[in-house]
C-alpha cells in the first residue's frame, strides 16, 4: 500500500534513470566515432558517409563543437518532424504503422484519462470507507492512491453506476478508435501496395507440395500445370532447390574470413610477429599454427566444398523441392492463381502469394500438408507446456546450479569459486540468473518454435512469435502478478473455480495491484524506452568489431548494427500496457498518467529509431496490424469480465446484466470489424490489379517482364553467383541488388553480413584508420 | 432403475408399434387409391401413372390380389436393391450422401458395440459393487442393466484401465471411420459436380451490395465494373428485381383459385343448388353471395393487379435491387470471380458463386453488409434467450391458458365448457398443450431465425436451423433429461461450478440415465421412424384434397404432398443418436445395440421414401457433410469429457492425464479433416472448371451460351411470363421447365404448386373421376 510518496520516490528516481539515459544519448550521438551506431540508417541509405567536417585528428573522434551540446534534446523535434509519407518512404509501412501503435495508445488513453480524472476520482475521492475500515481495524493501512481508487467506495453503492457508464463510455470510444485506426491502416496499406513500383511478388505465387510424378521433373510438372490451368496468362517459373548445406557452409566460409581479418588486422598492425593460434578447441589448446597460413588454408578448403556443392545443388534431382515459385504475365492472374484453389485434392498445387523474396524462410518451402498439421499440434502442446510448465526446469537448474554442482562439473574452476567474495556474490545470484536466462532466450525459443511450425516467411514466424510472447505475458507476467503463485497453480485454481468466480478473484486483486504496476511501467516503460535510445550493446559491439576486424569501409559498414524494430518483442509489451490501461481505467484512474508517459516516450524514442537506426529485413505492408487490433480487444472483453466480477463482489451484483452486454458488443465489433477490414490484409483485390496491370500496360508497351521476373526468386546463395567466387572469397557479396539491375530497398540481415555494392557511394567516404 | 423384464416389455410395445406401423404402411401402400400418396416421386418423374392393371371400378381403388398381401414386407428389399449410382441419378446426391449419415451410424456402432460386448460386458459384469452396496443399504435399488454398466466396477479399481483403453480403442475407430466418409463424401461430391451437365450455375456468380451510382443504372454499373476487371471472361448479367409484392398477390390468386375449384366442383356434384358463402371473416359471418361469382370476380381483380404490379416491377428503377447475377463465358472464369475479392472495400461487390436457381432465397438478396452483420449479432443473441429462456413464456402461456382465462376471452364458448368431462380434459392437457405447441413450432422459428439472418439459399437456410435445432436440442433434451432441472437452472448451475466439476456432474448422472434412453431411442427412433414411412398426415390431406378440390389430373398431381427429407430437423434428430451412442459406448455398453435398430430401421426406411416419396426441393451436392462431421466431433468430445468427469469420482483421478489427450487429438483430427477435405465443399478447383470448358469446347465447338444463360435467372414470377396470363388463370403454370427450353430437375414446391408440362405424359394416364 504505497503513499503518494513513495509512488514519488520510485518515480523521481525512474525519471532519474530515463534522464541520465537520455542525456548520456545525447552526448554519446554527437561524438563521430559513434555517428555509425546512432545513425546506422543513413549509411545504410547511402545518405550519410564518415564525418569529415572537424580538420583535427581529434575532431574525427570526438566533437569539440560546444554549442552543439547545448541544443543537446534537439533530437526530440527532429524526430517528430518527418512527415508519415516520408517516413513510409524512408522506412516502409511496417515501421510507419508499428508507430501508430503507439499513437494508438495516446489517441485512446488521453480522452480515456481526461475523463476518468474529471468523473471518476472526484466520485471515488469523496468516499470514506478506507478511513472508516480504518477506524474499525487499526492493521489496515490504505494509502491516498487507494483513496482514488474504486476501493474508496462503499459496498453497494449507487456511485457505481457512474463507474458502469464510465465503462461503457470508454468500451465505445476504445472500438471507435479501434475503428478509424483499422480502416486508416487499412487504406495505407492498399494506398502503399497501389503506389509501390513494380515488384516480383506483385506477379509471383508460391506454389508448394507439387505431387511427385514417375514421368516428369518437378519443373516439367509445374510448367504443365500451369500451362494448362492457366493458359493465357502464365508465364515463367523457377523452382525451389535445398540449398540449406550450401548456404552453412557459406557461413561457415564468412565465419573463418574474419578471423583471417583479424589476423591479418593483428599483423599489420605488429609486423616484427607472425601471429599464431592453437588449433585445438575454441583456439584454447593443441598444436601452434601460423594462424594467417592456418586461416587461408582452411578458407580454401571451403572454397572448393562450396563449388563442388554448388555443383550437386544445381545437378542433383534430390535438391529439387517440389514447391516453386510461378511468374504470371499480370498482376490480375498472379491475384487469380494465389486466391483460388487448383485442384481436386486442397493439399495439393498449394497456391499462395509469395512473399517478397527477402521475407521468404527458404528452409520450411518443402513441408509436405500432413507434416505440416503434426508440427501445429506438437508446437500447441509444447506451448502449452511452456507458458505453464516453464518454472518445472527452471526450477530443476537451479537446484543444479549451485556451488557444489559446479564445482563437480568443472573441477578447474574451483580454486576461483572458493575466493569467498566470488562464493557468496554466486550463491546470491545463482538462482535468478536460472530465470532470467530463460526470460532472456524466451523470444529466441518463440522464433524457433515458430520456424519449426512451418510458416513461409519472416514476417509470419514473427507475427506468431508476437502472438505467443504476449500470452505467454499474460499469464505468467501480468496474471502471476495480480494473483500470487506460479501460472500452473493459477491454471490449477482456475479449474477449481466456477466461471463466475475466476472473473471475482481477478476483479478483486486488481486493485491492489495498481501500485506495483504503476511502478513496473516506470521501471520497464520509462527507463526501458530510454535505455533502448541509448543502443549499448549495438554501441560496445561495434567499437570492439572496429578495434579488431574492421580493415576497410566495407568492413565498417558490416561491424554496423542497425538492428529492427524486433515485431515479436516489442508488440507484446505495448499490448500489455494496452491491458494494464484499459484494467485499471475504471478501477484505479491514478494509473493513467503514467501510461500516457510511456506511450509519448515511446513514440519520440522509436520514432527517432526507426529514422535513424532501425533497418528492417522485409516489408509486410502492415499484414500484422489485424494481429494488433485482435489483442487490444481482447484486452478489452478481459477488462470488462473482470469490472463485471469486481463489481459483484461490490455489493452490485444487480449491474452484471447491464455489463454482459458490453462483452458480447465488443465480439460482434471484432467479428464486424474483421469482415470490414481484414481481408484489405489478406487478399487483394482484382480490380486494383487489374488497375496497376492497365496503367503499366499503356506506359511501358514494350515491357518484358519475363526477363525482368526470371531470377527474382533464386535462393540468396546462388544470386550473384558469377561475382561470389571471387567477391565471397574477399568476404563480400552484394545481396541488397538483384541480378536484373533492379535494387531492392536494403535490408538488414543482408547489410549485416553483406554491404551494398559500395560502388555506389564509396567514393564520397573517407576511411578513418590510415 | 428400470430390471431387464421393465424393458423388455417397452421393447415389446414399442416393437409392437413399430410392426404395426409397418403392417398398416405394407397393406395402404397397396391400395391403387394411395398410389400417389406412397409413390410420389415416380409420379412426378413421369414413371408412373395412375395404376390401370384390375379391371372393375373397385379394383382401382382396392388391391383385390391377395398375392401380393402375402409378399407383404417387399418394399425392404426394394429399398436397398437400387445401387448408389442410380440412387444419385434418381433423387440427387443430397439424398445419397444423407442416406449415409445413418450408414456412418451403423459403420461406427457395429464394431464398436461387437467389442463393448466382448470386453466391457464382462469387465463389468463379473463384480459385485452394486450387491454389496445393497447388502449395506437395502433401499438402494440397482437392476440388471446397472451390473452391465460402469456402476458395477468398484472405486479405484484396476479394471477402469479397460475403460480407458476402450475409449481409446472408440476414439480411433470413430475417426478412422468419419475420415473415410469425409474423404469418399468429398470425391463423390467432386464427381457430381464433375460429371452433370451444362447448368446456368456453373458459369453464373451472384454479385451483391453493388455501389450506387448517380450516373448509372444498377445494370450498367454491373457491366461496366465486369467488363472492367474480367474483360475477357465477362458475358452477361441479370439484375435482381424485387418481386415480393408482385410473388404475395400470386399466391393470393392461386388460394383464390382453389376455393373457386372447390365451389365449383361442388356445384358439379349437385347442380340443383348454386353454392353461397359468406363474405366475412374466415366465412362466418357477413353477406351471404353466389360462391362462384364471387370468387371469380375476386381473381380478376387480382389478375388485374397483378399485371399493373408486374408492369411496375419491370419500370420502377426502385425495384431493382443492388444485386445481380453475372455469368461468364467459361466457368474457369466464374470459380475464378467467386473465390476472389473484386474491391478495396470488401463490403462492396461481394461475388460468390451463384446458387442453382431454386435454391436461391430470393427474398434476402438485397441485404447490405452492415444489416447483416447487425442481424447476425440479433440472431445470436436472440437463439441464446430461445434455448435457455424459452420456458418464460410458455409458463406464461400456461398460466394464462385455463378455464377462467378461455372464458373470459371466448365467452360464448363457455356452454361447451362448462360440460365437466370437457372440463377435466382441457384441464388435464392445456398445460402440456403450450409446450407441445412450442416444440413443434421450433423448426419454423428457427427457419425463420435463419431467413431473417440473410441467408441466399435455402440449403444454407435449411443447415444453419439445423446447427441450432441441435444445439437446442443438445441443452433441452440431452442435457434436460441427464440432469434435471431446466436449461436455464443447468446454466446457472454451471456458471457456478468449476470446469472440472461440471464433467462430473454429467458423468456421474450418465450411467444413471441409461434405461431413460433406452425408452426415448424406442419411442422416438423405432416407433417414430416406423410411423414416418406410414405418412399418416399426407395420406390424409391427399383424400381430403382428393375428394374436394381435384377435377382433373393436374389437380391429382398437385394433391400429392411428396415433402422432402427436411434436413433441418431430420438430422438433428440423428446427431442425438450419435451422441447418445457415443456417450454411452464407454460407459453402458447395453446401450448400443438399441441405437443399432434405430440406424439399420430408419436407413431402410428413408432409403425406401427416398427413393419412392421425397421430392427435394434443391441439389446442394452434400454440401452439409462438413457440418455433419463436426457435429460428430462435438459429440466425440462431449463424450470423452464426461467420461473423464466419471473417471474422476470413481477414483480414477490419475487417468485424467491420459484421458485429456483424447479430446486434444480429436480436435486436432477434426482441423486436419478440415483442411484436407472441407475444401471440396466450399471452393471449386480451377483444374476441374478447366477440364469440363476444354471438354465442352471440343464437343461443341458453337455453343451459344450467351442464349442460354440469357433468362437463367429471373425470379420465379417472371418465368413463363407469356403463358403466364392465360395459364396462370386457370391455376396452371409451367416452372419446371425454363425458358430455353432445358428441363431442370423437378422440386418439390414447384411440383406441389405447378405440375409438369401435361402433354409429357398425360396421354398414358386415366382420369379417375368420369
Amino acid at each position: 500500500m504505497a503513499t503518494f510518496g513513495d509512488i514519488g520516490v520510485a518515480a523521481g528516481l525512474n525519471i532519474l534513470f530515463a534522464v541520465a539515459f537520455l542525456i548520456a544519448f545525447a552526448f554519446l550521438r554527437l561524438q563521430p566515432i559513434n555517428d555509425r551506431v546512432y545513425f546506422p540508417k543513413w549509411y545504410l541509405k547511402g545518405l550519410r558517409s564518415s564525418p569529415v567536417n572537424a580538420g583535427s585528428v581529434v575532431g574525427k573522434f570526438v566533437n569539440l563543437d560546444w554549442r552543439s551540446y547545448v541544443r543537446f534534446l534537439n533530437w526530440v523535434p527532429d524526430a517528430l518532424r518527418m512527415p508519415e509519407p516520408e517516413l513510409i518512404d524512408h522506412a516502409g509501412l511496417d515501421s510507419a504503422v508499428y508507430l501508430r501503435i503507439y499513437l494508438l495508445g495516446l489517441k485512446i488513453f488521453v480522452p480515456v484519462a481526461l475523463l476518468s480524472w474529471a468523473v471518476l476520482v472526484p466520485v471515488n475521492w469523496t468516499n470514506n470507507t478506507l478511513a472508516k475500515s480504518q477506524a474499525a481495524d487499526h492493521n489496515l493501512q490504505y494509502s491516498d492512491i487507494d483513496k482514488l481508487s474504486i476501493s474508496n467506495v462503499p459496498f453497494g453503492s449507487p456511485r457505481f453506476w457512474t463507474h458502469i457508464v464510465m465503462a461503457y463510455a470508454f468500451t465505445f470510444w476504445t472500438c471507435y478508435t479501434l475503428r478509424k485506426e483499422y480502416a486508416t491502416v487499412a487504406t495505407m496499406r492498399l494506398h502503399f501496395l497501389a503506389s509501390e513500383g513494380r515488384r516480383p511478388d506483385q506477379f509471383t505465387v508460391l506454389v508448394r507440395n507439387v505431387p511427385p510424378d514417375q514421368h516428369e521433373s518437378v519443373s516439367e510438372a509445374v510448367e504443365h500445370f500451369f500451362l494448362v490451368n492457366h493458359p493465357d496468362h502464365y508465364l515463367t517459373h523457377q523452382v525451389v532447390t535445398n540449398a540449406n548445406k550450401l548456404a552453412k557452409l557459406i557461413n561457415e566460409r564468412k565465419s573463418q574470413q574474419n578471423w583471417l581479418d583479424y589476423y591479418q588486422l593483428k599483423y599489420s598492425r605488429n609486423q616484427s610477429q607472425r601471429p599464431v593460434k592453437k588449433t585445438g578447441f575454441l583456439g584454447l589448446w593443441g598444436e601452434k599454427v601460423d594462424a594467417i597460413d592456418h586461416q587461408t588454408a582452411k578458407i580454401e578448403t571451403l572454397s572448393k566444398q562450396i563449388s563442388e556443392e554448388r555443383e550437386r545443388v544445381k545437378t542433383d534431382p534430390k535438391c529439387i523441392m517440389p514447391a516453386g515459385f510461378v511468374s504470371f504475365k499480370t498482376r490480375w492472374a498472379a491475384a487469380v492463381c494465389a486466391q483460388t484453389q487448383q485442384t481436386r485434392n486442397p493439399t495439393l498445387w498449394l497456391t499462395e502469394w509469395a512473399p517478397e523474396p527477402r521475407d521468404i524462410y527458404w528452409d520450411n518451402l518443402a513441408i509436405p500438408y500432413f507434416s505440416l498439421a503434426v508440427r501445429r499440434l506438437v508446437t500447441s502442446v509444447a506451448f502449452f507446456f511452456l507458458t505453464f510448465f516453464f518454472m518445472i526446469p527452471v526450477t530443476i537448474v537451479q537446484s543444479l546450479a549451485n556451488i557444489e554442482g559446479i564445482e563437480k562439473w568443472a573441477p578447474f574452476l574451483k580454486p576461483i569459486i572458493e575466493v569467498p567474495f566470488i562464493k557468496s556474490v554466486i550463491q546470491g545470484f545463482l538462482p535468478g540468473i536460472a530465470l532470467k536466462i530463460f526470460l532472456i532466450v524466451l523470444p529466441t525459443i518463440l522464433m524457433m518454435m515458430a520456424r519449426f511450425e512451418g510458416f513461409l516467411s519472416k514476417s509470419t514466424l514473427e507475427r506468431r512469435a508476437a502472438l505467443r510472447y504476449y500470452v505467454f505475458n499474460f499469464f505468467n507476467v501480468f496474471l502471476v502478478s495480480v494473483i500470487a503463485g506460479t501460472a500452473f497453480q493459477q491454471l490449477d485454481s482456475f479449474l477449481h473455480q466456477s466461471a463466475n468466480e475466476i472473473p471475482r478473484t481477478i476483479g478483486v486483486a486488481i486493485p491492489m495491484k495498481a501500485t506495483f504496476f504503476i511502478t513496473y511501467v516506470m521501471v520497464d516503460g520509462w527507463a526501458g524506452v530510454a535505455g533502448e535510445i541509448l543502443r549499448l550493446k549495438p554501441l560496445i559491439f561495434f567499437h570492439l568489431k572496429n578495434f579488431f576486424l574492421v580493415k576497410t569501409e566495407k568492413d565498417r559498414d558490416e561491424a554496423m548494427d542497425p538492428g529492427s524494430i524486433g515485431f515479436n518483442t516489442g508488440e507484446p509489451q505495448i499490448q500489455l500496457y494496452f491491458l494494464l490501461g484499459l484494467v485499471y481505467a475504471v478501477v484505479t484512474p491514478i494509473f493513467l498518467p503514467f501510461i500516457l508517459v510511456f506511450f509519448a516516450l515511446a513514440y519520440v524514442v522509436f520514432r527517432h529509431q526507426i529514422i535513424n537506426v532501425y533497418n528492417q529485413e522485409y516489408e509486410s505492408a502492415a499484414a500484422f496490424w489485424p494481429g494488433v487490433h485482435g489483442r487490444i480487444i481482447s484486452a478489452l472483453v478481459f477488462s470488462q469480465l473482470v469490472l463485471m466480477g469486481l463489481m459483484s463482489t461490490k455489493g452490485n451484483a444487480q449491474s452484471t446484466p447491464i455489463l454482459i452486454a458490453l462483452p458480447v458488443l465488443t465480439i460482434w465489433f471484432h467479428r464486424f470489424c474483421k469482415g470490414r477490414y481484414e481481408p484489405a490484409f489478406i487478399r487483394y483485390p482484382l480490380q486494383e490489379a487489374m488497375m496497376k496491370d492497365t496503367l503499366e500496360r499503356s506506359r511501358e508497351p514494350n515491357l518484358n517482364v519475363k526477363s525482368y521476373l526470371e531470377y527474382a526468386y533464386i535462393h540468396p546463395v546462388f544470386k550473384n553467383e558469377d561475382e561470389d567466387d571471387e567477391d565471397e572469397y574477399e568476404g563480400e557479396c552484394n545481396n541488397g541488388k538483384l541480378l536484373d539491375g533492379s535494387v531492392l530497398v536494403p535490408t538488414k540481415r543482408h547489410s549485416r553480413r553483406h554491404t551494398h555494392d559500395p560502388s555506389k557511394f564509396s567514393d564520397d567516404r573517407e576511411s578513418l584508420e590510415n
